[in-house]
């Protein structure tokens, strides 16, 4: 709202005014405001959750220092929820369509694991939300954000090319550069790395479909973000198990996606990644902004020993807005690599219960893979072979450094992620 | 070395080889493999230390879970320094006097730690190397810098002006820019926020001189140098205290510095926040990739419950890079907020000494401001004021959570470090 206030103000030369018309400066007034914000509303948030009981059902899995975790509140989602809204109305612009399907989609996966949350607290049942609502809902994100890719005459793109231009003489390379197809077009493409120009789009899986291909690619699209965002979101949800992991992990991702977001909303600076331009995208660095800082604010109460956790209302809402973010800025097939923790942590369950169910009925007994899943609590089990690469194969980490090894190993994915995109 | 013969290679138009040509490519290089050789050799060079018993001396200050920390070994900043030298040999362009002044910085003051952390381990000394030595030292490597600023012809800045363009019917503001001197000069300035586009020049103090001014500007300039080499050295020194802390803060201020040493580097980018342009100042992002690249992966064994500690060797090396590397880009007078941590932890130690010593001979018994020095031991101790704001009014704050809230705190301090540069 702000934003507007600006825009007027500027319109009447008000000195000071036109700052607000840079990016990084509203990048850096989201991210200071809400690690602010989320700090002061944290503490009294908490104390309201422990008043009313809000606890973590903490079950019994044998880990050590982990029954501690007893009456910790948990819900703890809200504060960051919060604390990404308010900055948002206040500096975002609140017409750009970006922003708007941001918003949208974090106030509808807030919504959804706040009452997951709600119905495990109040009902003091484990299960939550029927799992079929909760894909459903899940699912509904995916449609909306999909669809108005689709159809939103808003969300255009200008594909980059490669030009070498050669010494006519010698016919060596000379100059290299990458220009912009001067048409803004509407197509099912998205950024991966080792493809010409790191341009791949929907509708070449779909050319067999004939003179429809287009229209193909981009159903095959929305399938894409559909699955991508549920995948994300669990992933997230599942990787929430240690004290600020989930926490971490997804700030970490959060700056490599506003700096793609940044590079890739800018004509210039996009062909430095070789990367398509996306006009008038770069308003999601703004929500980014606030995305980090919340997270970063509510590190300060949810680093080890925690003091509050996200709950669902918290981590399903983080990685579903990373899936639709990745999804806004034509980056979701870069998320393999970028949130491979997520994946891997998703991977790791369903590793364990296949092999433990195979095993069973092949020799009776079950076997597992993993001394425990979600991955992150295999490595707080004392011996094994996998944690000698870590650290003392006698014993177990501890969840405080797990954490940080995980959060490392973030942030080399996601310099990774960049890299791949020069290499060629 | 490798970026000679990828100029080489690239001679002969081979392809890829202009890659190199990227600060970019070269600063994500320097970054990856700086992380993945310290995670490397940081496991077999702590288990030589444990083995050669280069164990810390810890003093019994009453913290909990303080003495758990003997035996760990020390002198772990030769990790932090190998992984600095080697990917910048290797990629870096060694031609460029930037680099040779940050080479010849790491190698200096990692000696200085290194001899220091040797007498205090082979003696059994607590002191270590001679104070006067030490700071000998530091003020060695502030003139080796200080005097190659003032008299190499290759460190040239151009200054920023701030150009507004006026509607000239109705004298409404219609465009803004910043544009760049055409001629190189060679002048004591200094970015600093709230003069004149940002510009402060040492020589506007020695004014008073007449015709001299320069020269006593730049003479100003060396001893401001030496100040805040010694300063800021010291401070990290003091500020690693507590497993991670130094280390990661260091990191933190690192991406700051690189981030500023890249946007001043290059002529379009550095009007972004209006500060001046430094020709072949770039060079120095390589370095800083290596810089991070290591302390990323230093922090893998330095996470609490810490493995290694990094020593004198570490910590006056990293606060001595920081410096120095801040005075290259011209920003040294931004450290005040940057390095506002480093600052506070000596300051913490002197308003604790000033203050005893002061209520000692006034009422015969010595009054402490703080529980503990350096600061952070203060949040380790149970009860009290300040640690309301913090946490929990009865307990002392574990130390896995004062890192990271020192760590949000040095994030914090990095944003409103750029922010203080655009608000005019």
């Amino acid at each position: 709202m702000f934003y507007w206030l600006f825009q007027i103000l500027e319109g009447y030369g008000v000195p000071g005014a036109r700052l607000m018309d840079y990016i990084s400066v509203r990048f850096g007034a989201t991210l200071v405001l809400s690690l602010i914000i989320s700090t002061i509303i944290g503490r009294k948030i908490i104390d309201r959750l422990q008043m009313m009981q809000v606890g973590e059902i903490v079950r019994n899995l044998g880990l050590e220092g982990q029954m501690k975790k007893t009456g910790t509140p948990t819900m703890g989602g809200i504060i960051i929820i919060i604390s990404i809204l308010v900055p948002c109305l206040l500096i975002g612009n609140l017409s750009n369509v970006y922003m708007i399907l941001l918003l949208i989609s974090t106030i509808w996966l807030g919504g959804i694991g706040f009452l997951d949350d709600y119905i495990k607290v109040s009902r003091k049942n484990k299960e939550g939300l029927n799992g079929r609502f909760k894909i459903v809902g899940q699912i509904g994100i995916g449609l909306i954000v999909g669809l108005t890719m689709m159809f939103s005459p808003d969300i255009v793109i200008r594909e980059n090319q490669e030009v070498t231009h050669y010494n006519e003489e010698n016919g060596q390379e000379l100059i290299y550069e990458i220009v912009y197809d001067n048409n803004e077009v509407k197509t099912p493409a998205t950024t991966i790395p080792f493809v010409k120009n790191n341009n791949f789009n929907y509708a070449w899986l779909t050319e067999w479909t004939g003179k429809n291909a287009y229209t193909w690619g981009w159903i095959l699209f929305i399938f894409v973000t559909i699955f991508i965002v549920t995948a994300t979101s669990n992933g997230a949800n599942l990787t929430d198990g240690l004290d600020g992991l989930a926490t971490g992990t997804s700030a970490i991702i959060g700056v490599a996606l506003a700096a793609m977001a940044y590079l890739g909303g800018n004509v210039i600076y996009s062909s430095y990644l070789n990367i398509m331009y996306i006009p008038s995208s770069s308003e999601m660095v703004v929500y980014m902004g606030a995305f980090i800082g919340s997270l970063i604010g509510f590190l300060w109460y949810n680093a080890y020993p925690a003091q509050v956790f996200m709950g669902d209302t918290g981590s399903l809402t983080l990685g579903g807005i990373i899936a639709v973010f990745a999804v806004l800025i034509h980056k979701e097939l870069m998320l393999p690599i970028l949130c491979a923790i997520f994946y891997i942590e998703d991977l790791s369950v369903m590793i364990q219960v296949f092999w433990f169910k195979l095993t069973k009925r092949k020799y009776g007994t079950g076997k597992r893979v993993f001394k425990m899943t979600p991955l992150h609590h295999h490595f707080q089990k004392p011996a094994g072979v996998v944690e000698a690469l870590w650290q003392n194969p006698k014993g177990a980490i501890p969840e405080s450094k797990i954490v940080i090894r995980f959060w490392i190993i973030g942030i080399l994915l996601a310099a990774v992620t960049f890299v791949t995109l020069k290499i060629r």
